[in-house]
């Protein structure tokens, strides 16, 4: 069910600060982009089948500034590929997982992508994402 | 030079509570390990081309119980995959990043491995590992 780590979410101060390891690597964000709803600027950086997606707060009260308030910068989420949002959904509520997101919503790359709470996963904040048909 | 992420580590309390959401979205560990040096015990977990690799301490004075202690459970670091390691950190030294390892040492899977400090990648702990010739 899970096909591959579509993606690694990184909060971070400074986009233009923290491509730099990736850079000195021989690797350059290949897309840019501003998530409004999620007051955030992202970088994507392939490595691999996946990605490594920066993400810069574009306001004090983005979910992402808070998170580098309270646990300063680092990994903020992982997300998934999967065929099916709703079925992996429905698998995970029917196990008693803690769900954030009931249904699935528009994520970036216009991708559909829900959340699963990080107390059912560990600690890990968890997107399942789909790619847009 | 970063060829794909070898694993991404996940500090966890018990490998058999951590397993469960991946044995929900039908994803079964495929090795177990346990690497006396770091005092855990191991279970990867491979998605596409990557593993999540779950690290559950032995003992209180393992680095992970310390982890855990301090942030709780979560992502502990991103390992990436790379064709040399001392060439790795001949360049990332050579730019000022602070390096754990000024030299490689042995990993799990009998591979080469050095740790680059979080402060030097925006809060994350990164490891280099180099497949055993």
């Amino acid at each position: 069910m899970l096909n591959k780590i579509d993606h690694i979410g990184v909060a971070v101060k400074s986009l233009e600060e923290s491509t730099k390891f990736y850079k000195m690597m021989g690797v350059e964000p290949y897309h840019f982009e501003e998530v409004e709803s999620q007051k955030v600027k992202v970088a994507f950086i392939k490595v691999g089948d996946t990605n490594i997606e920066l993400l810069e707060p574009t306001s004090d009260d983005s979910p992402v500034a808070k998170f580098i308030e309270k646990k300063g910068e680092g990994i903020h989420h992982i997300c998934y590929d999967v065929a099916s949002v709703p079925e992996a959904l429905s698998t995970l509520k029917d196990e008693g997982l803690r769900l954030i997101d009931e249904e699935p919503k528009p994520g970036a790359h216009g991708k559909m992508v829900a959340f699963v709470h990080p107390k059912s996963v560990c600690g890990v904040l968890t997107e399942l994402s789909q790619d847009a048909h």
